[in-house]
């Protein structure tokens, strides 16, 4: 971002409020019930929805299913190639962090009773990570899941797909003093604010997560990033209704 | 909380808006430079900071401090007892994102430069455990860090304690429609929306972390939240002046 | 110890025969059974008893309960912070040889068919160290014990409390060529010998465990030592039998 | 494979000496040096090669340089879901066999000493599995190799690529008691032997790893495995000599 | 190996064609159904073969066992002290490969059904290694574990020894540009080429394993390999016989 | 054990006071600088003591050296096979508190001074375990460690050994109301009292490591049990002085 004029003030061109540019690619893994490869700008996420026929043992005949997440990212889907996680022994607390952030926001939208007891596992997997891997991962991992409750519907293992309304995330930050949202990896790092936010369909809040990397920010800063979320994340609600349509 | 009516509406009596009684012990471990125990209601958290003269490897020779948390409770903090990461082998989500929460906190009010080439670990040990176990160590671990800074300028280790702002945190919830601070285990149980406020002594944000448990919520809540929350943290804050004197 | 005369030979004052001052607060932690925090002198140990209505896969259907315990260090209860074992992501050896000998020592005075199928989960939370954590986490967490008996007792869960006797632990050490009583850590660094007695209300040995740290010693050091050991945990026991009365 | 017959013999039609369809993408991964996404059939490897400046402590001051591999299956890339390595805590058996299989296989056609002190890490990630992901990843990683060194030859930080010779990989398998090459999953789950074999362009053997997993087999399947096998790597170092061009 | 020459040609004076000293010592360790100290040279390999009277979860209820192997080393059976495994809290990757190797190569020549519902668990503890230890296990591994069930079979808890023909293993190797079998340390660490060959006692191929450690070798290298191997394999078989008895 | 009586009282027939068959076999490993066999009727573990030209980084540049320990048993080495700790991925309790009491030991009688900067690893893997495992460890490696720092003294890496004086070590226990020596484990599972001794030529206490399985033990017992073990003790170092000869 070389200035931060009206106009062109993005190292790529975008406006404050524009997203990069968007693709999903659906049914992306053969042998997953539902897989798309989420793309927003030059980060790319590969997330499925795998059906299993049984739940966890905390959940044991109480007649609801169950949605829970993993993330992780491939060593070289960053700049300078990170150590692999299973080599290290263990996940971490980013990795963690996030994954904990996707089934928590998936879940919130879902009829847990309507659908059964089985439980839908859905892993974001980043092969490439240009910024804002967790909330492409999130709003993936919702399409993905849409279609995986399809397979079941038409499997007839489910009367309709228990979705509560659409769910999409985006990355809000304030930069030189001034907010925008989808932040790149450049931008990212060079934040003084990074916020994020899953918001439903209906522009209601499921998760805000604010970090004043440098300098804290005040209430009016919030309500902007609110204003500027909201009309982002509206229009990836409207591809995925365009994409996975209405919610039955 | 048995009603919800415009007095007695909490399990204890509070208000919606009253912060349940604080005790701060100073100086509770005889080794540490700055040590606490901070008692919000039953929640009761040992809070140290403990000097080392050296930095993590990627400050080396960047003449800069450095701030890192870790975050515990012992097993039988909980109503149930809960198995010992030492014995698992390994730290959970939830601690990792607790203590990474509180290391980032700290840092936010902190100028590094003026630290010098030391790190100062934060150790937060939850002995019990009744709601709002991460806001209480941020607000107690703030006044350990500044004992411990009082520490390094009388032995001239630094010109003066290098904060730029007093720092505390509070928990934010909505239960049965109505939105309330400081919530204890019971009501935190209870929610539909968790929301954690870290803030600063001129009320600007430092973290928003805020959770739709059961409903989504929309703007109207998270004002009201906020508004709440400030409140609430403003009392933390003079209690925190009282105790620790003007930043110089 | 600056000199070894005979009267005032020790740092702190102390005789050789003599322990340091003693506090017992019960009912330290409000959801456990029973909990103790156990301080002689600086070394401060929380002991708590934990009740868990099954048995380890081992003891299944045999009509006897069991007794484990748990041993840690809060990172800065010592001089220099040490590493959190969650983190280093296992128990050292110190702690699993602690643990060990404090879960053997409680169920040696234990009739465990008296305690009907359940266990008793012991944790020693070490959160202050001075020396002889080891054996006031004995004499605290058999105590701890007594009283999580007693609710069971109260709820007619078991008929008696299923002690055989009282137990408790010292720690005898030669330093400078004169044997003492409960070692503090000056003088734990410093000895030439480290001897720790677990014995019972009746003068009988439960466990002993001596280590020549750095001369091997000889029978009449032991003859000393047992009689020193013996006078000081006599005290203990008596401390015990005022707190939680006869061993019915 | 229905049938056994001597034209359309196997479930996709293909003869027993034919390879699966094949495609190269290159530069798949915007960061890394070489990056390759490899497929055949419907197995899918993302490869890549980065490069680090520094070598491992064995070969410190060596005057050369090293290679090596890891292996990785993301969860659904698999019929059925399987659990995550990372989560687990530990790379598999398997999964060690390959990466290790692979980094030999690399090292085999490389000089060491023109690479110069670096370390050519190779990632191989497989997105879906249909069989041979082992082979596809020596093939496709051998591209990412020859991309990295070329860009290393760019950066005139070597004088030429230091490949002395291609390198590709092919399974072959016996079914039914007949011999075919590239066999996909569900081949090779009846397979009564399992050979995968890596060779040079000019036809001389790197590793064979031949299994017999029902029937043993005897020289003269050893001998058709290996005529088999060799004309199958010939059309895959002939697809990598037009990729690549000539080794300098 | 100082020279070449037709006749001594090997450090220790061996034809290029000649096994080591072959010592097996049964019944080694008093518990072990079966037990053999293997040794080949000054390698010395301990093999037990332990019953264990239930069979892994997925085999359940299929009327048929399982062999499964595992592997060790003694940290000073090499020259110098390798770390323990049990310390660094993982076997390596060469452990996982070798113990695959014992369990596969077992499995192919018994037929699991007459095993009936147990497990007969392999441990190959390796407490001198001079080279050839993964193929002495096997060779000595067979013998423990035809003598566990002849111990099955003698308490008629099976018909017959389940074994369908005998099995054997020898490495092969290229030095200097001469094959050579059964290599010992030295010869290992100079080979061009390193095989192991695993086989029945009819001479058919259980397991080829070859690796070109320096140079890529061709078709008439491996057509020598197979014939060297398999006169080696002959004498191992032949010993077994001898030991062991006719399969029945 | 089948009765009491003064003449044949224990199952092998042994006095109270006898140890069993003893049989050491030095260089029993090639490689280490000391290693031995010790059988002690059917305990038979093997010793290595390797030397390492570095000490631990806290003793760097103090001028003196360092001995520790590492103990294993083979899974076979039971009566029921054990899993496998590098398998299980950590060293178990007892493990840990074996290697910890054998390296302490050795410690006390050694002066690291004259050592020199280096450290010699003791491993203790016991092949087959019948009780006393631990004190046969502990008997068996001072003697390797002997022959380990005569190779030293050989190579004029040090003046003379180190050693101040023999060490020994045997267990004690009570069985039916009697006292008696080196318990087999048949006999050790039968035990009231288990006492493990470690003492020196000179017949001073090393280590006492006495536990009441059952009964609490009296001072009456502790002296038998002192005098049953010297003796016993005594005629380990008359086979520890025939052996390694006069210490120098």
């Amino acid at each position: 971002m070389t200035e931060l004029g009206n106009k062109t003030m993005r190292k790529d061109g975008r406006r404050r409020d524009q997203l990069r540019p968007i693709k999903v690619t659906r049914n992306f893994i053969k042998y997953a019930e539902g897989s798309v490869l989420m793309e927003m700008g030059d980060t790319k996420v590969i997330c499925t929805a795998s059906v299993e026929e049984k739940v966890p043992s905390f959940l044991k005949d109480k007649g609801q299913g169950w949605v829970t997440a993993e993330y992780a990212m491939l060593p070289r889907a960053t700049h300078d190639r990170s150590p692999r996680e299973a080599v290290k022994g263990k996940q971490g607390g980013r990795t963690l962090e996030i994954q904990r952030l996707v089934g928590r926001s998936l879940r919130a939208v879902l009829d847990m009773t309507q659908l059964g007891e089985r439980t839908i596992w859905i892993d974001c997997d980043v092969i490439q990570a240009d910024g804002g891997t967790r909330t492409a991962s999130i709003t993936g991992a919702f399409i993905a899941l849409a279609d995986a409750c399809a397979v079941l519907k038409k499997k007839d293992l489910i009367k309709q797909r228990p979705m509560l309304d659409y769910l999409a995330a985006v990355s809000v930050g304030k930069i030189g003093g001034r907010a925008m949202v989808d932040l790149a990896y450049d931008e990212d790092s060079a934040a003084e604010v990074d916020l994020n936010l899953v918001m439903t369909g209906s522009g209601r809040f499921v998760e805000i997560q604010g970090t004043a990397e440098r300098y804290p920010f005040d209430r009016k800063d919030l309500d902007e990033f609110m204003s500027l979320g909201w009309q982002a994340i509206e229009q990836l609600v409207n591809l995925q209704k365009n994409l996975i349509g209405k919610l039955d």
